[in-house]
């Protein structure tokens, strides 16, 4: 029945970044969780597909849990590389095929299947539970915000579980504790009007010169970040996260045969790696693009230049406070003439190690997967969690029913029908716990 | 007759870029000098289209003019703009509206009709004619030093007459005796077998912040190209050469007001402007790209990132010496992993201004438009005139039926009728005094 319900869910598609079903998806969510129990509110924010909120109140618990899921989807292209239709939801070999099967539908019916059971068993739950799920996270939740302001009373807790989470590619069950911060940046140079004849390069101004010269002042050979005081407020890894790190699986040896690279940068290699990977702030140029980039040669002087950048930040950094950093590196160094068009920013978002729904979820996670699990004191990738353990003050882990293999964000991602269930068995394992008073 | 043969040519697509129709144009145009008088031979080059050579001798005189034309166009988009199909040569307003009607089409005519003219007048023409008509301009000419490879001894004469020409803003006749060269150079920059998560980005090398950092190390701030020995074998302007520059119309105003720009590199203007835009090397970024380029933020670590670069170069610049000092300057620089793929190399041309052709073609001038011709250095652009005045050591002139608004390489493309028949009158009074013993 639940894997009907995740086919349903999937066969309707929602992708944000084409504006593709949203308000028919939030729907679906919204009449789901209201079947099951929960008391529904739709929250439409000024632009943008409506977040659902929903409660369930216990009836013999006091201590309250949050979940944070998403119904957006990534776009399904290049389609021709699906051995079935998107939104089919096709079950094959224990696995259901669709975009977002894994990503982040499977979690969200993976976790109404625990909370079912609690309802069929005892006609309650044992502990309160919150439930946001949005519409925007595949595009950098734009307007999240302006729902955790609006909600910021109502959604008291004492700790949340984050939208994803699973097992790794050796079906260790993993506990993640954060997410690294982000701010998106888009440059922009304009030197003239129109592109021209590039035999006016001896006198007009070239813009891709211009980007060129002023990217080249943020990082130096090294790639460390060269804008003033960008490192101040970073917070080292406690001697506890460092233990943590230096017990978390390797990831050099696939990244380097994923990519084909020899070496890592700085030389990087086994405890210094993981560090880096996880601890270091990121200054990564997405994109850049001028003139004329299409086959054979063509001379012409743009008359713009662009370019697109992600800053990874870790805890403590304010990516509000490195913006105008940014701003200010730009006029010391007489780039004053360069526009800079803030596109996303986050903060990171980091729970103690020691932080009790940590504990509990790596407890659960031992019983149901039977393997030792793996603790991420941080993953190296980004998102708004830092609104749930920063705003909220909820701590928080990512936990749930994704595998390795389920090819997230590509094509034919899956979810595997057997980490479903034990997934949704090991949410509930935690709910049971954490509703437990505090020893 | 000549505008319908005109018309007859212009309809014939012939789009280089395109690989459109340049064996059917080689024929008509091969055709077209057939029928005036001319012995017509086929150049096929190892790739791409034949070069029409053509041969008149003259039954009164023994001095030798070669003509270069080319045949090929530029492609017709955007099609919306053109008011008339861009092969349909429709005439309006004293014009021939097509796609190759200025450049270089009308040229091809014009001269021909001088030619034709001679021979009813006289039955013969006053001097050998040579004609060489290639079908690749437009594309760089990549096969045209095969021809003068094989054709060298052949193509011996006294001066020759360039594809181009005509008068200017205020409808003065042009004599341009030069044309920079030119090295364009991609480069390319793979750090990974493909694309990743940006999260990567603190471990993996981003091949775009390698290639802006190469790319820095080209020119310093003030656009001089830091490349070593690059000014080396500069041959600065002589004193006759900078006394017509003083006397060249100052494009600066026109420059400005079209590209909206308020002050030119170095803050140059009035001589110093036009010694630069003539006389100085350029180095062009035409084109840069890599990652992700569309609209709104994605965070990508892209695998590769790519530049396209034009080099003008001036008189004694050697492209293949230059090209040599680039690949020691990224060596030096510790940039060999960065892939240099020359994709054409032309040196420049320059004919002295007391050259006796130049002399003729500005007095000729003269008489046919009676205004004050104004003789160009040099044009601040390129092309492959150094195999005439360098290689065959022939006094080059570039003089034409264009004229200022025929919207070259542009939408509605035209020939002004009256400038096609006096650019004509301009050959023939220039044939006719050329064909003269030198005093």
């Amino acid at each position: 029945m639940f894997v009907e319900q995740l086919q349903a869910l999937c066969r309707q598609p929602s992708v944000s970044a084409q504006n593709l079903g949203l308000y028919e998806t939030a729907e679906l969510v919204g009449k789901f969780l209201k079947e099951t129990g929960f008391i529904v509110e739709m929250f439409s924010p000024s632009k943008g597909p409506p977040i659902v909120f929903a409660e369930l109140p216990s009836r013999i618990g006091t201590r309250t849990l949050v979940f944070y899921n998403h119904y957006d989807v990534q776009p399904v292209e290049p389609l021709e590389l699906w051995k079935n239709p998107p939104f089919s939801a096709t079950v094959d070999d224990g696995k259901v095929y669709a975009r977002g099967a894994s990503d982040n539908k499977g979690n969200i019916i993976s976790r109404l299947m625990s909370i079912s059971a609690f309802l069929k068993a005892t006609g309650t739950v044992p502990c309160n539970l919150k439930w946001v799920i949005e519409g925007e996270e595949e595009i950098g939740s734009p307007h999240f915000s302006e729902f955790i302001t609006r909600y910021k009373e109502r959604l008291t807790g004492d700790s949340a579980i984050w939208e994803f989470g699973g097992l790794d590619y050796e079906d260790r069950p993993l506990v993640t504790l954060g997410l690294k911060g982000m701010l998106y940046v888009e440059f922009r140079v304009q030197t003239a009007l129109k592109d021209s004849h590039s035999a006016r390069a001896a006198v007009v101004e070239n813009p891709a010169w211009r980007l060129v010269r002023m990217l080249d002042t943020i990082t130096d050979e090294d790639g460390r970040i060269m804008v003033e005081g960008w490192y101040d407020d970073v917070r080292p890894f406690t001697q506890e996260e460092l233990e943590a790190i230096r017990a978390m699986p390797l990831e050099e040896h696939s990244i380097r045969d994923e990519l084909g690279v020899k070496n890592f940068l700085f030389g990087l290699t086994g405890f210094e790696f993981k560090k880096a990977f996880y601890g270091n702030p990121t200054a990564n140029i997405a994109g850049i693009w001028s003139g004329y980039t299409g086959p054979g040669h063509k001379t012409v002087l743009p008359s713009v230049a662009q370019a697109k950048m992600d800053f990874r930040l870790v805890p403590n950094q304010d990516p509000v406070k490195l913006a105008g950093k940014l701003r200010q590196h730009l006029v010391r160094h007489e780039f004053a003439d360069v526009e800079v068009n803030l596109q996303a920013e986050n903060p990171a978002a980091r729970t103690p190690i020691d932080a009790r729904i940590a504990k509990i979820a790596a407890r659960a996670g031992r019983e149901v997967f039977r393997k030792e699990p793996v603790t991420l004191v941080t993953s190296a990738a980004s998102g708004p969690m830092h609104y749930f353990t920063n705003t909220l003050g909820l701590p928080t882990v990512a936990i749930g029913c994704n595998h390795a293999k389920s090819n997230t964000h590509a094509p034919n991602e899956n979810q595997r029908i057997d980490v479903f269930v034990k997934g949704s068995k090991w949410i509930a394992r935690v709910i049971e716990e954490f509703a437990k008073p505090p020893t």
